[in-house]
């Protein structure tokens, strides 16, 4: 009887890694869509290559710091290792009820992934690729993980009176990743013609299909990020997971519209796929303790956020050409702090408690980033050339066109 | 024992629900594909508001139209409440073998806002934004669940002496998405200049590669549409369906290359894509209850219906840009009535009843069309201006364009 | 207790089935994204076609050579029917311990037109589309089955004295695939351009983001086919071969990226692409017989191999547009080796097995491809007019493009 229930749960654990694995080409196809075709490989690029040297970094390193006790186990920080040391019983329900140790292993290395993939849509169009993949290896293979175990391996937050609730990630994943992007964004300033004396210049998205393609990708995908993370194919918990993680994202995309379409009249596809993503980054730290209306609040709240967020970091001048720092951070902070406000966790106790994390991690993170985005920054810049930023990355620094069959418009 | 089982029927129906859901980006790569560079945005933007739109408003109402009893039940029409109410027992084998409460809900909406991106495409390239929108709610929330529950939720269909057959929806889903395709595309009228004196002009998709995208991942989720149906993971049952669905599309591929061949002599992809889905159409009424052999002749007819549809509704001037009526309604009538000819069900008995089930929702689908459509034209028009329609309407509905920075080819 | 095993098995078969259909797509749009817009049409016709036809033919005969037995079993050749014949206890643990008759069937069909698709690509831009039809016609009914059943239906190559291994392909899918590819690709000769007196003329792909979109969704769906290859739900197999997989995809790309860069001193995006590709053949063979560590070796070895094999078959004038040969015969070649190199059956009986093998199917499918091609060269030609390559294979065999409303670049 256990081992019928350890292969499903375990099943269920292996369909939900690879459908996180998708959401790679689901961030691959929108930070692609949502900027120019001179850049598209340099962004196609860098996703491509993350989802590699994230799952062999986590495997080398991050994983052990996620998850420490052999060697050693602090509030903050611990370790069990280098490399992938299979325990005892790794393989049955001995080791753990609901999935091997294989295959905590690789659904835990394609999240990890997702931290950097998020910074790379902020710093999109003008970051040097040398500094990118740096600061994506320093990100997934150290800060991620480190801030990972204060909640998931048995670190201080979880530790709290009230423990800190992030049930799949809405700090530890997405505002991770968002914290990256905003510094990273900062000390790279915005891109050349964004912010002239007359005002803030559109820069429009070159092939809005990617985009689409991207965030439905990342829809599906969520279901295996949020229905993954019950850590069981429970029938209950899950199924509840799939319905606040459908109403979040639909309530997301109408709030978007609403939001958008009170700033500007118009129908902005842009802001609707946004907006999805909001609600869905926003319901990932309550998937399993809200109910469905909890969810359609929650989501149609981030969607309005998502558009609000936009216009602001707009209005400071900081350029974020996806809208990345929007969705992750700023949603993955409603998110987080809307379970001390809904669902069954919900009360003062709990806001505390997650107002706790959201500081604490992004404290960490952003310092994290700053050092290692200024430290680039002195030592030998992060910034491509004016002239290459003009022309376009992917001349310069792939030597490739994405698109060279079709005539552009100037 | 019992739980085992029923957490392996939940993990098929889940995985099901979401194999559904990504035929929602299935349907906006297709039609964004088959329709003109212009007009792309607008496309998009229904087809990823829909998901949305039709998550909410079946929670809100249509499942409890469709999965009628708790406030009335009757032949025709019935009701059990608003919004998602949870019953008692809902997340174990007690309240169903197959799945919980909210797999039942999750995997269910996902199918409902099909029927309303069915009629999408055939509507495309010149119908107001706003009218689509009203008539997306008022069929994904009203028109199609009763349909449904007359046949799915105890309704009159299946009450019959011989109950109407249709196992996962070839009338239930795509007939009925077909007859609101049928009766949008009458009183909206032609695209401007499809109908010449001279002829029939032909107006390409723009992006073939992107059709192809769509109708491949149509066919993914397919296996969860049909295999779904099954309502659990029983092995012989759903690999039956898997069997059938497989050879049905790839009939139908084969059976529209070769009716298309012989009318025109070249070998017409967008055909040929339209024919897996015709085959798909056809098999989706009796995909558990056709050997591979009826499922390969069904599926083969099914793919020259589609490609005689084309023909047939151009020949009567009705403009359907991606050939959804061809597919989804005559190829939906089709795989209904071939339950009554081919496979354990076959016999005379069995056809009346399939006949009364295509024309009952036939009738019921294209009045409710009618009245909504006629009633928005007469009260505000449907159709957008012919200077909008011309210059496209992303620009003129949404200020944007899908692909800025490429010439176009005038 | 059985019954539950055996759904838990036959559903993650059956999801198996459907990742590995799902590259079907990824090969489409792999091998459309890596050549030029006025040969699109042809390339994804090619693609769209091939599931259903081979899944047809597969049904047909194919099954039925792979899998012989019923009427007659040989070491080399045998046969159990035509068509499809269902079995006493077809969908039973009596019929096998993992899937039912009909689950096999679906999985193996989606496995055999495989290797057809892999010639796709090496042949793009030149051959003519029927002479192509064909040939995947004989190669996926005959030749592909024939090669598969001297292994996994019994024959010699499983009863050497230490049988020779291959997991789930690489020689038998891959390198089957790769052959096709190689004598095709030398029949056919170089597209016109490519070499000229003045040296090597690189024919840039006209779509990266297409080619992207292929290839993360082949690694998607290798999760499956290598997955789905353990016959079983088997929680540590299975686990383990997901590992493998991640762990060679990841390494490949990083074994092309540093062996690109150190050739080119560029980041070659389609470089990386070939190298995840490169990885997950190099680890097919051996997924389940080795660790995340032999993974990571086997996949970098084999990234930096699909490099050199680009430039190899360059020198020698051999054209492979999208570096089919390179991916799929030299690493299928590399994975198969490594089976006697690296992991638990390591050793030189084992390698001894595995050159058997490797020769053994080169000659047999280079032979049948030989025939195929020759016999049709001599009969009617497989290549098009000079005039037809120049001007585009779809405009002359399709009277379509792909994208009709851009303008292109010269």
């Amino acid at each position: 009887m256990q081992q019928e229930l350890f292969t499903i749960n375990n099943l269920w654990m292996m369909v939900a890694t690879i459908l996180v694995f998708i959401m790679h080409l689901g961030f691959a196809a929108l930070e692609a869509g949502l900027t120019r075709s001179k850049n598209t490989i340099n962004i196609l690029f860098k996703n491509t290559i993350i989802p590699g040297l994230g799952i062999l970094t986590y495997g080398l390193i991050g994983f052990n710091l996620m998850y420490p006790g052999e060697i050693f186990q602090g509030a903050f920080i611990g370790l069990s290792g280098f490399g992938i040391n299979l325990p005892a019983n790794w393989d049955n329900a001995a080791y753990n009820a609901g999935y091997t140790f294989y295959t905590d292993f690789v659904f835990q290395a394609m999240f990890a992934a997702t931290a950097a993939t998020i910074v790379s849509g902020a710093v999109a169009e003008r970051i040097k690729l040398s500094s990118f993949m740096f600061f994506s290896l320093m990100y997934v293979g150290i800060c991620y993980p480190i801030v990972g175990m204060w909640k998931w391996g048995g670190g201080f937050l979880d530790t709290l009176e009230t423990p800190f609730y992030d049930f799949a990630g809405s700090t530890i994943v997405h505002s991770v990743g968002g914290w990256g992007a905003l510094v990273g964004a900062i000390l790279l300033g915005p891109r050349i013609g964004k912010y002239t004396p007359h005002g803030i210049r559109p820069i429009p998205g070159h092939n809005i299909p990617m985009a689409v393609i991207g965030v439905f990708l990342l829809w599906f995908g969520w279901f295996g990020f949020n229905g993954g993370s019950v850590l069981s194919a429970n029938p209950g918990e899950v199924s509840k997971v799939f319905v606040t993680t459908a109403m979040a994202g639909a309530a997301g995309s109408i709030g978007a519209l609403c939001a958008a379409y009170s700033f500007t009249r118009t129908f902005d596809i842009t802001m609707v796929l946004n907006g999805i993503l909001a609600g869905l980054v926003g319901i990932t730290a309550g998937a399993d303790v809200m109910g469905p209306l909890d969810a359609v609040i929650i989501g149609s709240i981030a969607g309005a956020l998502a558009v609000g967020g936009v216009i602001f970091f707009d209005r400071l001048k900081i350029d974020d050409p996806v809208g990345a720092i929007s969705v992750h951070l700023i949603c993955g902070i409603w998110g987080t702090l809307a379970v001390g406000i809904f669902g069954s966790l919900a009360g003062w106790p709990q806001i505390v408690s997650q107002l706790t994390g959201i500081a604490v991690t992004g404290l960490f993170c952003s310092t994290f980033s700053f050092i290692l985005f200024f430290g680039m920054k002195k030592a030998r810049g992060i910034r491509v050339h004016a002239r290459e930023e003009i022309e376009g990355l992917d001349v310069n620094e792939h030597s490739m066109q994405a698109y060279p069959d079709f005539a552009s418009k100037e």
